[in-house]
């Protein structure tokens, strides 16, 4: 807690130190960072008291500053979510280690012989909002993939971060790693933040965890890459040849089992042929189930509807709300998609097989699905174990960010001698 | 070549249709792609004398600008280099399409199928020096990675490039691609540079092509992720267990086979141990070679050398000269590099397993060789077919970047009417 005075001293120095340790965990055994997980999750556990008791100050402060209930349920600790987080940490230390994994190999007509192997990246910051557990999630991810990692949680959970973030290093020491490797940012000051953004020489890459205001913030001052999605704005098209009972049994998951992640659909596009059919239908069961329906006009007569205007094509709501229109086909669906999309998630319900083709290689989003719900967008649903995050862009990670995708590779050239011609 | 009073209008008009043809290009067949680069070969050849008579020009206009004979030479066009250009259209064409391979496939317990697709990036701006043929190289990778390409050429090549960018777009135009798949920055004005370098809506990589100080540039100015290596300071540890002949001929060919490449080596780390046997035989041959040995005082006594300054060592000479130092053993050779390398390539000659694997496992470049010359780090070399650039950063792509290095992927997921528990 010194050099508070001088932020940006403190936050180089906390580059630095991450830069040393990032080339320790390079090269630790993938044994000894299991160890270091398994007793982290054992120290959180052992400490739950006090971290239930760090969580009370957030609650209070977070209650004094008006946080709303949503916020403060985010927020709350108890035993069985401490619980859930030593699960997440031990899941993680499970997980089969990515560095070193041989991605390919080959040989070569002048004798070398290649392999590309796989590397942690470096250095990661994550910048989180009121959900303590990110602390233990994303220390554990860059840990596991030989990353060091610079944590900057929400001021509402500064003491519960705390508390989490000093069994991990309890972990990190008894494993014999250096405590570097997962460092906390020790103040509320936002200059902390604009400091890490721009800390090119010390960080390699940064991903947000948060509303998207926060990611907004970070994409544009950042001056290192950033894995992130600013929104989901996640699209279903529902094709004049999708099976009818699937698509009501899809349709109602991909909108109404969790409103406020990434994955739930936002905009349900319907084929001409069947608006008056199972467009109705769907438009009736989303109704009945409390969701508001933005209809286009070709749907405005079915009743309980209410008009969609302009600024309801690429709304992200993450509510019980949804746009919904008519099109001519799926080209007109991609085109659609295209259009207002967010390159995050996007669905088409189908039998036809050259439309799903058509939609498979056309719509440009990390993820793309034929007659699964949407909600299954996420690193732990794709078998991933865990993720840090799920990014929309096109550069190194994209989708659900697991330890896999927290590192490069380097190229490891062996030959006999050999000399170029 | 209107609306050249203002520089930033025209580039962004560049910019979308860059960004309209590549969603063309996204979806074109492997097929079209190929027969638009055998077009494109066949065009540069039929009009050999035109593009002949353009680099004249360009020709005149570097020696009046006091350009150097090497400047020049690379520069230079004849019918064999043309031929040369003929043949590196027709070898990407014959490379297998990255478009739509699958990169990994895998089921979920939840019945969903997952398939990791490759995609193109988007849009790849090229900024490259006076070498008139990466017009046709850069041109061609791109296209074949199904990426569109803006592509921005050295004053000095301005008619040359002109040409035969003339040609790629003839082979766009047969294959019936949008022509605007492969555009050249049609003026001399460095503000279009600037330009291209903060167009984040339009460009999704710059790679440039060139010295030290148009990269240096290039990594300070852009706003968009850049594929590059700012130089290659190659290292090479001779071990006390190297093999003498082998290394008197991977050294040899190193340093000498071509000095103006990036894989050239750079500076020689000698085990003490060898020092004065195996050392003294590598510098001597070196000496007699005609390369200027900068020697630390551990190598001083060896006749012919000339004393090494501080500011030998992390040096890119890219000429006759090579520092040479005595180190304890592979761990101060690891630590040498650590501190003055620049990431690129680097050698460990030895017969030990141990040590190479701790020089594998440790040195933190994009190459890291074993008993084979440096000069080896090459995309054609590596079986890449061809590349655009090396690069020295862990984001994306590392090493030499070929045509899979410039994509990206998809998750197409397929369920049974799936839906999330």
């Amino acid at each position: 807690m010194k050099d508070m005075d001088d932020i940006p001293a403190m936050m180089q120095a906390l580059g630095r130190s991450a830069r040393d340790a990032a080339r320790a965990l390079a090269i630790a055994p993938a044994a000894q960072k299991t160890a270091a997980l398994m007793a982290a999750a054992d120290a959180v556990w052992a400490r739950r008291e006090e971290i239930i008791e760090a969580n009370g100050k957030d609650m209070a402060y977070g209650r004094d500053k008006g946080l709303s209930d949503a916020m403060l349920d985010r927020l709350m600790l108890d035993e069985a979510r401490i619980e859930g987080i030593c699960a997440g940490l031990r899941a993680v230390a499970g997980q089969d280690d990515p560095v070193g994994e041989v991605l390919a190999e080959w040989e070569r007509p002048t004798g070398l012989s290649i392999r590309r192997v796989r590397t942690p990246l470096g250095v990661v910051g994550v910048i989180y909002e009121s959900r303590p557990n990110v602390t233990a999630d994303a220390g554990a991810l860059c840990l596991k993939s030989g990353n060091a990692v610079i944590l900057r949680g929400g001021s509402e959970s500064f003491h519960s971060s705390g508390a989490i973030h000093g069994c991990l290093v309890e972990g990190l020491v008894s494993a014999g790693l250096p405590q570097e490797a997962i460092q906390l940012v020790p103040t509320r000051d936002r200059a902390a933040v604009a400091e890490l953004l721009t800390m090119t020489d010390y960080v390699d890459v940064i991903v947000p965890r948060g509303g998207k205001g926060l990611v907004g913030l970070v994409q544009r001052e950042a001056r290192v890459p950033v894995f992130a999605h600013l929104e989901g704005i996640v699209h279903i098209y529902v094709d004049a040849a999708a099976d009818p009972k699937m698509a009501m049994e899809v349709v109602l998951n991909a909108k109404t089992r969790r409103t406020g992640i990434c994955g739930a659909a936002e905009c349900l596009l319907i084929h001409r042929d069947i608006a008056d059919t199972l467009g109705r239908d769907l438009i009736e069961m989303l109704i009945a189930a409390g969701v508001e329906v933005r209809a286009d006009e070709g749907l405005s007569g079915i009743a309980g509807t209410v008009p969609a205007g302009a600024e309801d094509w690429g709304r992200e709501y993450l509510d019980s709300i949804i746009a919904a229109r008519v099109v001519d086909g799926v080209q007109e669906a991609i085109g659609h998609i295209a259009r207002y999309g967010s390159n995050h998630t996007d669905c088409i319900l189908t039998e036809d097989a050259a439309a799903v083709e058509l939609f498979f290689a056309e719509v440009d989003s990390a993820i793309v699905m034929h007659n699964a719900s949407t909600q299954f967008a996420d690193g732990g649903e794709f078998g991933m174990g865990a993720e840090i995050g799920i990014a929309t862009g096109k550069m190194h990670a994209r989708g659900p960010v697991g330890a896999a995708q927290l590192t490069s590779f380097k190229y490891q050239v062996t030959g006999r001698g050999s000399v170029r011609a």
